[in-house]
């Protein structure tokens, strides 16, 4: 896709303020290293200024309050916040891709379900009976909806999204490739001959709005009740969030990450890469948790930060973990410590 | 679904012993401290006992030797064990719902391949030739079953299941959406310089009966011979089992988890979430493998419980792991004897 | 599928010298261990050396330089690397099986997409517009292929792979079921509101020739520019490589490990299973980096073996890791220590 706008079309796009030529043309975004003739770059973390001096970028978005130390080439669209008027450029471009729509003759769709306005239905997608799928809903190639499911207005579903049944997915969510919503909780009852009963799992997976849920993550379906995303929840691939979890507002979640059942994680939480959440606890608000580690008990401080398995404050793990490396030259202290007290 | 039922009929179902109305009007399960009229709960952990008195479901579920402390307004059903008595009514409630049964239009079969009776084959399902469907089968849509395989009676493969060819799946399986059964073994030959010959993966895979499968999860194929899924195992969303590998009866693993290469696990362990499990060892019957451990020896010693990476047993790792977080102040207490020491 | 070799026709396969009868007759592989009589088997490591002499399998192969201890009733065939000889012979047998060629009916492919000869497009595969498909590529049953995408002559895709739109795909790659190439990556620039604004992934990936991906693995597409996986590298299941990340020729990655955004991974490193790796840092060529550890920092070393997390020379780890284990001890010596010294 070929875009061409001059920076004053830019800049008017983000409030900017143009220090340069602002007839110069743009038509690709640059990193701020790696810029050449026509490409527009942003500089937002203060660690790269010096390839502001460098960089061939036509142009380059920085702070409003930046004052160059050095002598440079590009032309400096200022704004406020770099980062998120950069956002705003990417944002923009990507509107300008044409918006799929229709509904593939290679589709079945359950008589009793409903497709709103102005939908995507790609291919071979399958949509069980009792479902209603609001306006503006896009269903990429082979997406399977399970009967009774509810999907909100403006929702994206990205090729071979399985939803089981009765689930409700809200507005503005964007679920990945492969991602499943509603499969059994894992709940097996012991039984006297070693061998384990299935516990039905009749509840179902709410996701409320603004959503987003990474590729082959999967969210099980409850026992009873609902597994709960709530609004503005974003979760990374491969992400396992078990039965009767519940991830407060605006939690954010990398991949590999997972959730054991009925958690409850609270809102504006930060949760790394590949942590562990055991079942049946309740994880405070603000709360950041960094990669790997192991959470098995409530976190009751709110905003607290967390690191190390089992979890504790980070910065008692950080000093504990140089210690670690250290144990073999502890040790030696420790025995000569008692050379010497057995020599006096 | 709309069910009601009296408090009579669902005792009965269960064996139970009411105390109070038979004939209240049950129509929905509750959890304990959530209870509504018209709803049933049930109490198992006497953690929970005093949401017994407050709660206002019309019945629960709880213990023949239950005696009550406080005023309480639920009908009580007395019974054995709660938990399966209650697992029971959800299988129930579960068996109310319509069954899948029939073959979609949507559907690819190999002219030489054989479909049980009363089968669901669900949407756009895609099965090879010389498989061999058993009866009561249900294959939910876009279940892809390649050449050769076989498929149990009463088993069931959820959305998107995709099985490699030359398989062999028991009876009674479960095997949640989007898990893969049989891609190749991980075998890769160091060449000379420096790139990998890929060792082409000529086994399969055999699931036992009773087995119930995650959403995602991934059981590869072996080099020849089989890798061995036993009776009765339960494997979580998102699990890893590598090529070779044999998992014993009854053996559960939580999600994320993983099992390297021509590893052994014995009969009825149960194994926590993002364990890792190296490649070429034995894990013995019983044996308990907490969440995130990393075991990279054989475990010979049946019932052992370990944590940790590189695991240990549970108990030495949780006093380690007390004094993990004490380390910078068992180094001040070196440093304060050897101030003495020098002192003295 | 039957097969019948006399030793003789085998052994000429892998350049081999017989010890014993050319004329008998194969027909299957066996491990060392469980040979029968039609069994070939390989002797690759010393340590089941005891294995030969009790074995029932026809044929063995061996390391030419082998001198037998005890009597043995197996025919040997002498080659200089029994381990890829046996690959070999492998891939042999592989290479017998009939190649899936021709195009379902049931596919949907855009009318400006091209597709190369001999190619194999199974059953339910979409393929969007624009996009431009190989010589003897090999699409599987529910491959979904995005607008605008190139695959490389001789690639196999299996069931149910998805690939988003804009990604270059090189030549004899093998993707397994379930990988998801070009998902968005995982950005978001955070609110005034504590909401987040999706940051939009306008870059592809680019994976070039003789690339395996395992099944259910996750690449997501960078922020601008492009993930690159560099040519023969091999990524075991469930694996997650996150945006802007770069990994260079050679490289393996066992199953269920992470690769946050931006890092770039240098060649012929070896990672094992469940490891983690933070966001924009730089690892060296030839890096080993064993099970489960967590990398957070840079690794300039090439050639370095990193243990633990977070992650430290491995040598150090396993000294420590040892130490743990006795810090309950550690913390009575230096109790001993006090009290004596305080007895002075």
């Amino acid at each position: 896709m070929k875009i061409e706008f001059t920076v004053k079309q830019i800049s008017d796009l983000i409030n900017g303020t143009i220090e340069g030529n602002e007839n110069a043309l743009l038509e690709r975004f640059d990193k701020i290293e790696e810029g050449e003739k026509g490409g527009i770059s942003f500089l937002a973390n203060p660690k790269y200024s010096h390839f502001l001096y460098s960089t061939k970028a036509t142009a380059c978005i920085v702070k409003s309050d930046f004052v160059a130390e050095q002598e440079f080439t590009t032309t400096l669209i200022k704004v406020e916040d770099p980062y998120m008027a950069f956002a705003k450029l990417l944002e923009f471009y990507n509107s300008l891709k044409p918006v799929k729509t229709g509904i593939s003759k290679m589709v079945v769709i359950g008589n009793t379900s409903t497709i709103g306005e102005n939908c995507y239905v790609g291919d071979f997608v399958s949509i069980g009976e009792n479902c209603k799928i609001g306006n503006n809903v896009q269903l990429y190639p082979h997406v399977v909806i399970g009967d009774n499911t509810q999907i909100g207005d403006h929702t994206v579903l990205f090729a071979g999204v399985k939803v089981y049944d009765s689930n409700i997915i809200g507005q503005h969510c964007t679920i990945h490739a492969g991602a499943v919503i509603g499969a059994d909780g894992f709940g097996f009852a012991p039984q006297q001959n070693d061998a384990f009963q299935k516990v039905a799992q009749i509840g179902n997976v709410i996701i409320e709005d603004w959503v987003e849920i990474g590729a082959n993550a999967c969210i099980d379906r409850s026992t009873m009740g609902s597994t709960i995303i709530r609004k503005g929840v974003k979760l990374d691939n491969l992400i396992q969030v078990a039965h009767n979890v519940e991830i407060g507002n605006n939690t954010v979640i990398a991949a590999l990450s997972g959730i054991a059942g009925s958690s409850k994680i609270g809102k504006n939480c930060m949760i790394g890469g590949q942590v562990g959440i055991a079942g049946h606890i309740k994880i405070a608000d603000e709360v950041k948790i960094g990669a790997q580690t192991g959470v098995s008990n409530n976190i009751h401080k709110e905003g607290a930060i967390l690191l190390g398995a089992p979890a504790m404050d980070a910065s008692i793990f950080r000093k504990s973990a140089v210690l670690f490396r250290k144990l073999p030259e502890l040790l030696k202290r420790i025995e000569s410590l008692e050379k010497n007290q057995a020599n006096t």
